[in-house]
């Protein structure tokens, strides 16, 4: 550590519903300590929670100076209060109604402790440590099972009047689409995400369609078995990212209309496709968003791959 | 005027392609002075400047204290620059490509001058003085024969990196629908606005529907007069109507998932349509938005009508 000049530290926690990771970072984004455990939600909160506040104790005790540690930053899955820090009904964890996260680490560690959405802290990261640096205005959209996202205005994380602001998956795109599990229809998510893709493919297996894809039982087909077909050379598999793709350039389009960004960085497994998904995008964005919007636009892949909410979180307790 | 508490004042103007209108208001939002003239495009950007300097010149002279005048505020038809006050290439404004409006009025004036798009400045008024007073979070949305919009976050407009933000009407909600002048498909502003209005009815009278619509010729049907047939029980009319309200309501979903608002003000001719419009859209809010999003959320009238971008323009200029 240098003397007189200790960086400023935080223990960073991403809670998800599989896993939990808490790492130990510096404000110039140094992971110096971390640790990824079994979530094992079905043990319950209770003893969930015992084991990720012991976890925080090794992370502590890997640092000398405690007088470093700014706080503790957490990631959790929505719907939450960011600024109570409470927990309402994560549908990941489920028996984890109303749970005052905030209060609870504060309590334990008095520390202060900071509590956002994974999806909203996942662009904080890009924007402070990622592909996002030196843009002020950015959005950031994760296509995964789920297509999830964050929007940063002026340098600042929009959250809106109770912080469930940058819900891109769930913009409507097709008024008359297929139903998701939101309860709306024809959200980007029900077009473009892993599980509309896996869908879309178990579909046209089911329906006799020509693929190697239909080699597998319907269960084994899934976003990530249809990324590989496409790289094979599979047509169906092809045709279903594209359309997937050319969904997301239609998210793209009105991400643009709606925030002006300089940026739009794209993470998740989904975007992992390759050009059989981005150029459909790119290629739609291009034809339908209006000159203004799109001029000095980029899409560009996310830099910090699944630790984006880890230093998302980092960035959320120590200031710039 | 006040001795030693004399109130702040600007100058206000509303560039329109068919009327301008000038007004002296005070921070207060009393307007002490206005008035309206035709802009007569024909004559060419420079006559038409020289008209609204003289204007400008008339409602200076109506003030006794210049030293109470603060600036001048301008709305004009986008797209344009807030920050250099340029405006680009107005469709409403034939031949004013590149005109520099802030740096014009400036020298000719020696008054601090604001340029704003319109339909941005209308929800900077409606926030400052009308429906949106005390919202920190709101969307201002405008149907009339287009249907535009502004984003107020954290009780700021939101420019995006060019000022183009809050493009609410060029949202696809619709990415298989029909085509719109901007170049995208489906945008709200192809389901919902007076000219989407007009265009439906007028292709259900060219097929011989059975509507008292059928007795104006094509050209007499205006999204008005959709909306008084609709008002004297035509069920033609009402129908077309209450699906604009869902492709509205649509919108709203979008809205409140992507700027999570505690308000959408809805304004602009459409917008009185009565409950034929408002009940649908506000019906498919409530069934299609996440129930986080919507909780809190309202839709109102807007409050100060064709005066919500002069209030917006007196808003820019004098400071809270």
């Amino acid at each position: 550590m240098a003397k007189g000049n200790a960086p400023s530290r935080a223990v960073a926690i991403d809670l998800g519903g599989t896993r939990f990771r808490v790492a130990v970072g510096t404000d110039e984004g140094l992971l110096e300590w971390r640790v990824s455990r079994a979530t094992e939600v079905e043990q319950g909160r209770g003893a969930v929670l015992e084991r990720i506040f012991a976890t925080v104790d090794e992370a502590l005790a890997t640092v000398s100076n405690r007088a470093t540690i700014q706080g503790i930053g957490i990631g959790a899955p929505g719907p939450l209060d960011p600024w109570t820090g409470v927990v309402f009904n994560p549908p990941n964890l489920p028996g984890w109604d109303d749970t005052p996260l905030k209060v609870l680490f504060e309590s334990r560690f008095g520390l202060r402790t900071t509590v956002n959405n994974d999806a909203n802290l996942a662009a904080v990261g890009e924007h402070r440590y990622g592909a996002g640096r030196g843009f002020a205005h950015l959005v950031y959209v994760t296509v995964s099972t789920g297509i999830g996202g964050g929007v940063i205005v002026d340098n600042q994380l929009l959250l809106g009047q109770c912080g469930f602001a940058g819900e891109v998956g769930h913009m409507t795109i097709d008024m008359d689409g297929p139903p998701c599990p939101c309860g709306n229809v024809g959200c980007l998510e029900t077009l473009a995400s892993g599980t509309a893709i896996a869908r879309q493919a178990r579909q046209f297996v089911a329906a006799g369609a020509e693929t190697s894809l239909a080699q597998l039982s319907l269960q084994e087909i899934t976003g990530k078995s249809v990324s590989q077909a496409a790289d094979e050379g599979d047509a169906l598999a092809r045709r279903i990212l594209h359309e997937a793709g050319v969904a997301l350039g239609v998210g793209m389009v009105n991400i643009s209309h709606l925030f002006n960004p300089q940026l739009v960085i794209l993470g998740g497994g989904v975007s992992n496709s390759g050009e059989v998904l981005w150029e459909p995008m790119r290629q739609t964005l291009r034809t339908r968003a209006l000159t203004a919007c799109q001029r000095g636009l980029e899409i560009v892949p996310a830099a910090l791959g699944d630790d984006a909410g880890i230093f998302g979180a980092l960035a959320t307790v120590i200031p710039t």
